[in-house]
Parts: C-alpha cells; sequence; structure tokens
C-alpha cells in the first residue's frame, strides 16, 4: 500500500515553506509600492492555508518513508509548487491565463528559463523577483535533492554521481545527509552574493543585480530585461556572468573542495577536465566562425559572444548577449548541438550532463575496440576506477530515451502546427531545461505564440528533463502502481 | 603484418565478377541498339585487366585470411566497385562528372538510392539497367556478406542476428557457409522472378518490370521513371510493390523457412512480429491523417498511399506513389522518424533494424523496472531466450552512434550551406540507405544540387550506414593500424 498521508505530509511542510518565500515577494513588492503586492499576500496565504491543513491532518503519518512514496514526492513537489507559484501571476493579472501562468512558472522552478512574456519590463517588481526567485529555489532544490533524498532513493542519476566522483561522493563531504545539503545550501548562497557584488560594482543597479545572480547560479536565465543581458551593454558585466555560468555550471562538491583550497582534487575529475576542454574547444570554434562570417565584429567582441553563448546553452541557462539565430546555418547547428550537452552531474543544470557523454565517448571507443579484439577485457573506466556494466548501460539507456522522447517530441509539437525547426528548438530547449530554442522560439523570440497543449506538453517535458527521466517514467509504468 | 596480398587478390576475383555484369549489361545495350554500349565493353574491359592484373600477381599469396584483412575487404570492395561501376556513366558521357557517376553507383551497390539525375527517362536502357543491377548485386552481397563472411569475422552485426534469431542461424539453415550462400541466392531470384512475373501481368513492360524488380528486392529503389513507381497509375502495381518491398525488409532466413511452409517459426520470431506490428500501426495512422487532411482522397487511396510510403521508408526502399513532402507537418514527421527504423536483421534492408529498435524497447522498460526494485535481476530476453548484457550494450551503443554521426552529418551538410531540413534529410537518407529524405531532397527532388564535397560526404555516409557502422569504424581507429 502506498503512505499517502506521508506523502502529504511532506508537500504540505514544503508548501508552507514556498507560502513564506512568496511573502517575502510581497514584502518586495511593497518596497517598491508595487501594484502586485496583494496578489502575493493572497497567494502566500492560500498556499499557507493548504500547507497547514496538508500538515495538520497528516500529522499522525506513518513516517516509513518508501521507495515509491519518494518518487512521487520528488515528481509531485514540482507540480504543486509551480501551481500555487502561479497564483500571483494570475491574481495580479499580469499573467490572466493559467496555461501562461503555469507555463512561466514551472519554466522557473525546473530552471528552465523559457517564457511567455513579450513584455519583460512592464512587470512589477515583486512579480519580476518571484520569477527569480522561482528559478533559485529550483536550482538549489535539485541540487539538495539529488545529493540528500535522491541518493537515498537510490535513483539512477546520483548512483552515477557517486559512481563517477570516486572520492567526491556526499558521503565524503560530509557524512550527513543534513549537513551535507547545509553546506551546499551555503556555498550556492555565496556564489550568489559573490555574483551580485561583482554586478553591482560593474554598475549594474541592485535589483538588476539580485535577480541576474539568482537566475545565473541556477542556470535558470530569466532576465529582467527583454533583450536579456544584451541589454548591458558592458563587456565586464558579460564576463562576470559567463563565468558564474561557468561556475553554476560544475559540480557544486568540486567547487567545494576549490573553496577550501583543494584545487588538486578538482583537476583530478574527469567530468570536470572534458566539460572544461568542451567549453574552450566551442568557444574557439565559434569565435573564429563569428570573426570571418560576421566582419562587423572585432576579435574580442566576437570571442565574448561566443564565450557567453557557448556557456549559456551548455550550462542550460539560456541568457543571450546576442542573438545566435542570425549566425548562420552552421554555427546555429552548433548551438543546437550544444543544447543536448548539458552541465555536470550535482550542479544545478540540466540537459544530458557531460559526465553521460564521457561515457558513451569512452564506451564508443571501447565497442569498437571490442570488434578487433573480442576476447579482451576492456571496461569503462572514470577518474581512474572502473566502471560496472550495469552503470554503463545506465548511461547509454538515458541517452536512447533522452534522444527518443526529443523526436517524440517533436513529432508531437509538430502535430499541432509548428514548424520543423522551432518543434526541434522548443523540445530540446524544453527538455534540456535550457529556455531559448532555435526558430520561433530562438533568443529573441517567446513561447506565447504556442498553443496551450504544446504549453503543457512543453511543460511535461521540462520536468522530465529536470528530474533526468527516470524519475516520472517510473511512475507511468503500471508495475510502480502494481503491490 | 597485414597480408595484403590476399586482400588484393579477393579483389581482384571480385572485381572480374564485376567485369562479367558490366559485359551483361553491355549486351542489354547492344538489344535496344544504345549509344552506351561500347562504354559498357571499355568499363568492362578495364575492370577485366586491372582484376586480371591483381589476380595474377597475388595467385600466390598466402591464403590466411585475418580478421583485419576480413575488415579491409569487406569495407574496400564497395569503394572498388563503385569506383569501376562508375565507368559507364562517365565513358558514356552521361554523367561526366566523376563526383557524380561515384555518387550514383555508390548509391547503387549500398542499394540507397538517392539520385543526381534530372531527367532519368533520358538515360539509355543499358545505364538504366545498370544502375539497377548495382542495387541488386548490392542487395544481395549484403545478405551473402552478413550471412557467410561477416559471421567468419565475428562482426557485430551478425553476432547480433545468430543471438537474436536463436534455431535461425544461417548454421541451421545449413552447416556450410557455401550451402548458405547458395540457398538465400535461390530464394533471392525467386523473388525477383515472381515480382517480375507479376509487374508483367499488371502490364508493365518487361524492361521496366525486370530493373523495378531488381531494385524493389534489393531495397534500393532506383527507378526508371523519373516520377518513380507514381509513374503507373496502377494499384495493382503498387501492391505489388509493397508486398515485396515488405518480404525484401524481412530476415531472408525466415524467408526461407515460409517458403519451406514452417510459417510456425516464422510467426515465432519476434522481431517479424514487431516489424509487422509497425508498419501496419504507421500505415493505420498515416491512412487516417490522409484521409482527414487530404480532403481529395479516398479511403483506398489513402491506404494504398499510406501503405505504400510507410514500407517503402521502413525498409529503406525509397520508390514513392505519393510526394509526401505535401502531406503536412506531422505527417512528414511521421515519414521523417520511419527513416530510422530499416528494415529486418538479415534482410537487403539498411538503417537501424527493427531487432535493435526491439532490443531498445526492451532495455529501456528494464532500466526503469530496475529504478524500483534494483537487486531484482532483468535480463532482456528476444525470442524466449536471455540476451547477453554484452549484446544489449553493443545495441545501445551501435543506437547511440547513429545518432551522433546523424548530428555530426547534419553539422557538416549545414557547414556546407545546407538548410537544416534538407540537411537533416540528407544525411537520414545516406545513412539510412533509403533514398529520397526531406526538404530539398524530398521524394520528388534529387541530390544534383549539393557540393561535391558534400556528395563525397553523403557516399562514405551510405558506406558508414550499409555495413553497419563498426566495420569501417573500426578501420579508421588507430588500433587498427597497430601491431
Amino acid at each position: 500500500m502506498l503512505n499517502r498521508k506521508i506523502i502529504l505530509l511532506i508537500l504540505g511542510i514544503l508548501l508552507l515553506i514556498e507560502a513564506f518565500f512568496l511573502f517575502v515577494s510581497g514584502l518586495v513588492s511593497l518596497g517598491f509600492e508595487g501594484t502586485d503586492a496583494p496578489a502575493f499576500f493572497i497567494s502566500g496565504g492560500i498556499a499557507f492555508l493548504v500547507g497547514s491543513v496538508s500538515f495538520y491532518y497528516n500529522r499522525t503519518a506513518n513516517k516509513e518513508l518508501g521507495k515509491r512514496e519518494g518518487f512521487l514526492i520528488v515528481s509531485l513537489v514540482w507540480v504543486v509548487f509551480s501551481l500555487f507559484g502561479s497564483l500571483p501571476f494570475i491574481i495580479s493579472g499580469e499573467i490572466p491565463s493559467f496555461t501562461d501562468a503555469f507555463f512561466e512558472t514551472i519554466s522557473g522552478f525546473t530552471t528552465t528559463g523559457a517564457s511567455i512574456l513579450n513584455d519583460i519590463e512592464s512587470m512589477p517588481h515583486g512579480l519580476l523577483f518571484w520569477r527569480s526567485l522561482t528559478q533559485w529555489l529550483g536550482g538549489m532544490g535539485i541540487i539538495v535533492l539529488s545529493l540528500s533524498i535522491l541518493p537515498f532513493l537510490g535513483i539512477g542519476g546520483m548512483q552515477l554521481f557517486s559512481a563517477e566522483v570516486p572520492g567526491l561522493t556526499p558521503d565524503k563531504l560530509h557524512p550527513k545527509v543534513k549537513e551535507t545539503a547545509k553546506r551546499l545550501w551555503v556555498i550556492y548562497s555565496l556564489f550568489t552574493l559573490a555574483e551580485f557584488l561583482l554586478l553591482l560594482g560593474g554598475g549594474m543597479g541592485w535589483f538588476d543585480a539580485l535577480n541576474h545572480s539568482f537566475t545565473t547560479m541556477a542556470t535558470g536565465g530569466y532576465s529582467t530585461k527583454q533583450a536579456s543581458i544584451a541589454y548591458f551593454n558592458s563587456p565586464y558585466i558579460h564576463y562576470v556572468i559567463a563565468i558564474f555560468m561557468f561556475i553554476a555550471g560544475t559540480n557544486f562538491t568540486l567547487s567545494y573542495f576549490a573553496l577550501h583550497g583543494k584545487l588538486g582534487k578538482v583537476w583530478k575529475n574527469e567530468e570536470f577536465r572534458y566539460y572544461l576542454g568542451f567549453v574552450l574547444a566551442f568557444t574557439i570554434l565559434v569565435t573564429l566562425g563569428l570573426y570571418y562570417i560576421m566582419d562587423s565584429l572585432t576579435l574580442e567582441k566576437s570571442f565574448r559572444d561566443a564565450l557567453f553563448q557557448v556557456v549559456s546553452i551548455v550550462t542550460t541557462t539560456g541568457f543571450a548577449t546576442a542573438d545566435y539565430a542570425v549566425w548562420g546555418q552552421f554555427l546555429l547547428f552548433v548551438i543546437f548541438a550544444l543544447m543536448f550537452f548539458g552541465g555536470s552531474a550535482g550542479s544545478t543544470g540540466g540537459g544530458i550532463k557531460i559526465v553521460r557523454i564521457v561515457v558513451v565517448i569512452k564506451n564508443s571507443y571501447y565497442e569498437v575496440k571490442r570488434l578487433l579484439h573480442p576476447k579482451a577485457v576492456l571496461p569503462v573506466r572514470l577518474n581512474r576506477k572502473v566502471m560496472s556494466e550495469k552503470v554503463v548501460m545506465n548511461v547509454l539507456a538515458f541517452i536512447v530515451f533522452y534522444f527518443v522522447i526529443f523526436v517524440l517530441g517533436v513529432g508531437i509539437m509538430s502535430s499541432i502546427g509548428l514548424d520543423f525547426k522551432t518543434a526541434m528548438g522548443a523540445v530540446a530547449a524544453s527538455l534540456g531545461n535550457i529556455g531559448p530554442g532555435i526558430g520561433g522560439v530562438g533568443p529573441t523570440e517567446n513561447f506565447a505564440f504556442i498553443p496551450d497543449a504544446g504549453k503543457w506538453f512543453l511543460a511535461f517535458l521540462m520536468l522530465l528533463g529536470r528530474l533526468e527521466l527516470f524519475t516520472v517514467l517510473a511512475i507511468l509504468t503500471p508495475v510502480f502502481w502494481r503491490s
């Protein structure tokens, strides 16, 4: 029997936390004398009420938390948060459509950053703040989830993470899950603060600096400006944000070691070296492409635009300082291909994740080698340790799944009338938690025009991608509901 | 040390076989009093001369044929055949460009069917016959290769084939490889003859009937008409060709059993059941789509067009009775997705192959199930037999490889100026040995406009796809050339 009470109890507690942040946003709104303040207090009140009721009626729940309950909580929390989180948009009248408000909110919590807004600057400050806050909470939520709750559930992504970062498992960071989560929370906050101060120092206003720091560290990509980071015509700001996007796409356990001066441990990590290598290689490729294709750009500007867009897409942030849609067919393809990379395992980034790509590259090489030497034992190694066949198969299955879902997704979006390019862009950007895609959902466009059915489907893909496919898919199998 | 002499000896012998078929085409040309007859006798003479010299100087070769020699022969024979096979096109002046002639010929031998011809009907009969013959030889070549030479080399695809068709391995068909190859040759010829007679009976001229029978059974798709099968305005002819395409996409070992009345063995084969199921399901989907989208079509015509195009793409033949490019976004996507299916293992079809898709579906399901029951032993079964993890990993790696090559291919074709849709169509159609793609290389278009560099790259993809990736990739690794 499924322990429904414990699920409702935990969701109730989490809802109280969301209510708290809704009230905080209400205070921010009051500070700006915004018209949206009542919407926050009403929404927060509703969340508080529902959370309290759920808590009260289930407080006697059997505290035994099984695997299935864990799966359901991990999946449902994003839906519940997005439902209540969309209330301020609806109540304030700024996003009257429920579909649009839900899309904007789940795009925030999953750190996707795909928006339906046509005129971001006209939004009241409170709602802009809440929008960025959803990403910041979602970003940290994922790390904490993946490092504290998921290993307990034995979920695939985490198996991978611990298997591939030997010596860097969360246990090693600190044996107690609670302590680990706290430490990660501190690092996350410190980086956010550091970026905030650096952006302030670069002349950005405090409100914009805070919002962008939130959404950078979450690899979310929501901006307070319709033109995204291109609005800020300052190389300094571009470089600062690029660096922090890169950090946000790095395994946070590595950042912890780096902050403690253990740089050797960082360098020894294979995923990090590949991550750095991919970013550098693609930055050089795109820099050269831009410099020679777009005569108008200086070498510095080519490099800056290339670095920013490459890091933004690889880490699945989705900020833009330039419109890659006008970079020509080849560079557009490069950017699109980068949408299938994703940040490092244990980062706030979405997508496939670098470590999986590394495993696939290595395994492919061995697969060919095995052809010539069928009897040879050629296991895949990561960080000099042999990986079990089970983990390698999980990685291969994940990637095949990812592509199959991508292809089916493009089919579904095509069937509701999107052209090929836009369908591919929308699906890749949603499933990879990136934000902008290509075609009709390129970096200077938005998702407003997509029919409601399409928005719900893309919202589902965001959740699927954010939870690394298997968790959500498991719930959809009949096996899950039997017994 | 690589035994170069044995490679040259075998290639020499094979070249003599090609010379024979070039002479046969010359006789056909003479029968039609064609202007292209001299081109065939000159080409055949050159092939005969080179083959004889290679044979003569290497006749003393050490007959020991190692794995690496096998890989090289299997890969090089397609290149050598295409080089000499393109001579009649060049010498006759009908395709003056060497690139175009090579493209047309390797597209034939690999049974791809992508053409650079703008006006097929203006070609002399001899060259049309040779074009169809390259496909027929390539189609049979692949079966014989995969059933006689490849198992000896222990190549992946064959491992899979024998692993997945228990009780239906070539050994069971007949213990001697030579005898097996002969039997398959007989079945292949019988089916070709049967189709030829049925097409004749339907009013098709004998020359067209012969050519189309050749290219149907090879799942090649070259037609003697610019409009492909749409030229023949006869439901009977459409149905006959659809049925024979379906047969050509079936494992030929199963056809052997069927011809011997052992239908139970056919039905017990899981790949066949999935193959039939996919074809039926997609035919129904496309029929309904056509009937409701295209008001002008009757239900019968909708069904016929749907069946024909679905079978044609799934089996990687590439014939057309309708232009799916005008079927609207959704159905176009369905057709494009079908380009990643491919026929059955042991058929003349290219692509990923149904059995691999079945393995991936099953493994994905178990991968999700394993999440909930991590300790449970859940091996993938095919035909009720457990598959080894090694084979499952090979399948997963193959599919990941296939998509990576597809994505890289689209990148390369984009970089030489093709638009996204055309690049995707050209790469999917070449790698899958299908023929027509989507966009600028759709069913009513051709490959003539693609820059030379692109044609060479697509030709490489055809070879890669035809040999199921690993053989060619192995040759490209440094490991292969060491020792």
